[in-house]
């Protein structure tokens, strides 16, 4: 693992808790090594979360024989070296969203590792949200139908705030709430509509002094004829963390709100008399990773999502599966990143952008 | 009064209630008489709301002497010349909203009334809606600070049936969701946040054969700064009258919808540890409009906001006092066209488009 | 009618509004005309509601020839002999809730007055609120299954203010929360599950100096073998009009509160992997009532339900069809006096109270 | 541990989360033995939360000198004999609630662990949520003023299954919504508002052949005068875990949902025209317990509580401190055993029953 704060934190709780919420496990973890810039702060979550050793070097941890899954959690501007030489040593990789500062280096990365042949994942970890899965599967069944509109908005409110300063430079982060909030609401409308063909909009930064955007936003077409809009901001005052999204079809409709994460709103154009929409509480036996949890109306928390990603990455390694579509792969992290580019684009050129997407070489493809 | 049907009953319902609820009224309205095209629906309903005479021709309540106040309740098409030869005659004006079927057609009307110096006013009526007054109110005092963002969705979901035929005729009706529902969230964005500078975005038509757009999606840029998402749909199952909006500033945000008109959500940055939106329920005695109502917590109608805007033109008329800010005028009825005909331009040529705002020629001004 | 303020504005309101919103009318009301103590007040009120006549004493009202329905609407001291000597009169008679101020009284109103072979009304309007009654709807066509729990409160917060003082005598009022709130919680206990037979419970005046209980706390049992919860508070701080009850049966739920009246929370065991409460906006075509009203979505307010009821009370007049089930009779004015009684009594003996209710004598239901 | 079900699972996580999450944690749990029944499933259970020994004898968990806190978390019949014996070979103990079957059982387990001198603990984990502690600060801060209503009620819907035998059974359980839900509402009702004083209610069994309650229903006088009612049941259909309580005081009101168990509804009365229930997402760096989570609005899971309960437990320990008043002791499982008695009494009884506590013999006492 590289990175011991905020996702570090998160990743080791998952890890620690794969063994035995999700029984048997597809593989039991062990935490290796960990690595980190402050030598007492790394040293210490090693002690905390059990990792067998510390380093403040990551070559010394992507070099490790013992080593057979990377975890990379640092900042994005050390994204693409340590998961690359991760892979190049034959580790699996996992690298938090988004993949690269921009899509150009989104790209590099993915077409490098995917060369390696490893496994790969890009965190965006709300995709294995029970309820964001089972809106997956209702749509995936056919449920809303058509879909035509998508409204996706991820708000939260910290920006006038001087945390996490990293987050606020501009070469270690490429981005403010774009790569951070808005590439979040990409990956979901991906996930949940599919590829998005054009955006209009525009980045903002509010607080003087700031070297990154505050917020975002844009309105976005997909492939399939729906349309909607795409926001992300640090600066709306009373949302810690609202990931909404609505998305309404021919036969029905979805809404979500992470401050929420354990609701599915649900409306269905049944003809029932009784017309509205349903509040599911996702914690049913039948719903999406429940078989892991409590009785159904006992809430699962934030983190535990995580346990339901890093469930999925090791079942991928274990039974050499594929990560996607319900993992986000590489190519995933790659796309949301040219979408972001897009919206870039778009506030540049005060125009409608069309995205296009890049494949692989034939040689990487043919790995 | 023009036309008899939805809006015909919202109005007649307005003035009659005026004079007992808004007591003591500032005039007593007296429903001289109605238009119609259809000879046995204008008789009945003129019986059925006490207007003394009826007629097919508008010309004839246009011209008659008795009539001081012209109410244009009629399709899109109708409203320029009906509305124009009122004023002509020295009748006061109301007009419903859109103003006109465009920018063009919109400052024609309003150019042409405001010369003959009658009292004129369109009809965005939840400008009345007791939580859209108290949040003009919140935001003038500073209580939110400076405005960030404003995100505005109209979300109606009966685009699929075959109700209200002429709302999607071209000639009729000029647009469809962008007169009849985006009209809406432009004007009110206006009257809480500011005038709108420009905007990116696009209409769409997903029912085969209609002729008029289903859905508008923009991204706006108020003058001041502020930045949001603007939409409307008639096509999001199971949102039946979900004029939604929320503004963030800097001291805090407001969140509003109209399926729950009497509610207002309210955040302040003031400190407090229990930190969060409060659900204001708009009934308090210093609530606005709430003298004219019922004690506290026992909530109005969607119908009663009609009551407000009417006694707010009465008021106008009796007391020779300006229309505006409160009450939109024709300018605001012009204003919100050139938004909506901004945002057509913008999905032709896939930009950026700027508004520009026309004013009147000096002559009409010194009137 | 008699008394002008509160209840007399709802329902002069709802009189007037019969004439058009319910088109066309089951009988056109003439307001005739109107009595109250205050003669200032009164003439007043007359003017404003547009009564022909108005006086300081009831006595003209019953006694006058052109009066064909009375409306008592004064304190619950004046409930017994203006109602009585009405009818007597042979006017039909709407009494305001609670009907007398003990099951003694309330019984004698209602023995007496259906002597006399007039329709009668006790003004329970919750019952006309249109989620209430496609409550009953669904629960009389089976949907809920057999009902096992009814829990019902209704809370307000104005007790600590020194409004509305009368309803702080015990001389004017009988009580305090019992009479003004507990009885309509029963009211709809009974149209909704049905008969009340034992309670247990007492009430209590926190207020130092009051003569009436500020609030009343019972368990329930129903005939049917129903059990819940019945409370009422004039202390609920932050709650305003908050009749909230909730039904479960072995089929489903219903949920609802007075606060947001337009919504009913409907539960249905019915397999349905996406299961929880729907949120029913009752403003569909098919929804009681709501012929009367605006298009889907377009909410009602509290003083609406009035027009519902008096347009029962006036149908039931002009065809000579039964007050009942839908309109509360005197009969149920006083089977709520009985059970208001009966919670009295358990505060006083301690005990568990059982609910034996009177009939009528032969003689008078010969009538 | 003894037992390896549903709360062994709940338990076994908590303890394994303590030592990273709670850093530095008051003491590093170590799984040392676990008993239970069936001997797969215990053999399994111990490989999968990693105990280093099982055992379908208890007696030998007791017995085991490495152990120093016994857990019990068996079936109720099973929480008496192996928690005394566990004190006398001077370990500390938890015992899940209910204490014991009744309040003779509990009083009796009480008395005999105090004399020990060991450490207790009834596992009431609702007092370890956030929202609930955040409830008890403002509370003790007066934020509320005088307390005048508490209306609490457990619902569930689960009581028409097969699920989970033993709770059904007289023997093992003692009884059944009763001690399962109606102990939890009067835990944190004492907890939050004070000692109960006296009931009136009853329990009520709707599934034919059961041998316990499915429904409790009571109103409650508190010491202080605060007055109530009270509610548990397993047959609320579409309530899955919901656990609401809500209290009133003379300065503002709280509210709270299990099913939303990361918010608490705080109403003040401050005077503020903006006036409201605020919805606090009780996740703020200031908020309790949150030190060891996550970034505001990342909201934790029912399973975290335990986590709290535990960490609280072995500070206790660890410091050798109080485990009350935050903790509940087995004084406090005894006297939620008196008021579920005395509901049990007053079924039967038809009468209010006060309440009468226990308290230890001197000789304990000054142990």
């Amino acid at each position: 693992m590289l990175g011991y704060a905020f996702m570090g934190k998160a990743h080791s709780n998952a890890l620690r808790k794969i063994a035995y919420m999700t029984w048997p496990p597809p593989l039991e973890p062990r935490l290796v090594a960990i690595a980190g810039r402050d030598e007492q702060a790394v040293s210490e979550a090693a002690e905390r979360y059990g990792f067998e050793r510390w380093t403040t070097k990551w070559e010394e941890v992507v070099s490790e024989p013992e080593v057979q899954l990377f975890e990379n959690l640092g900042p994005n501007a050390l994204h693409a070296g340590p998961t690359i030489a991760a892979a190049d040593a034959g580790k699996h990789v996992l690298c938090e969203k988004p993949l690269g500062r921009d899509a150009a280096e989104s790209y590099d990365i993915w077409s490098r590792v995917a060369a390696t042949g490893v496994k790969h994942m890009c965190a965006f970890n709300y995709r294995f949200v029970p309820a964001v899965r089972l809106a997956r599967e209702l749509i995936e069944a056919g449920e809303l139908g058509d879909l035509r509109h998508f409204r996706g908005r991820y708000l939260q409110d910290w920006g006038d705030t001087g945390a996490e300063v990293w987050r606020f430079e501009k070469t270690a982060s490429g981005s403010g709430a774009l790569g951070d909030l808005a590439a979040h609401v990409i990956d979901l409308a991906r996930y949940l509509v599919g590829e998005i063909e054009a955006v209009s909009g525009f980045l903002r930064t509010f607080v003087p002094g700031r070297e990154v955007d505050d917020a975002v936003e844009a309105v976005v077409e997909f492939e399939s004829g729906t349309v909607g809009t795409l926001e992300a901001t640090r600066l709306a005052l009373g949302r810690r963390n609202a990931f909404q999204w609505e998305i309404n079809g021919t036969k029905g409709s979805l809404a979500f709100d992470m401050e929420r994460l354990n609701e599915l709103q649900v409306f269905r154009a049944d003809g029932d008399r009784a017309r509205g929409f349903k509040t599911v509480l996702v914690s049913e036996t039948d719903h999406p990773f429940w078989e892991y949890w409590w009785p159904p109306g006992h809430i699962i928390g934030w983190g535990d999502t995580f346990v339901h990603e890093l469930h999925h990455l090791l079942t991928a390694i274990a039974e050499d599966t594929d990560v996607g579509p319900h993992g986000a792969t590489f190519e995933d992290g790659y796309r949301a990143a040219e979408v972001c580019d897009a919206i870039v684009r778009s506030g540049e050129s005060e125009k409608r952008e069309t995205i296009e997407y890049r494949t692989l070489p034939e040689v990487v493809r043919a790995n």
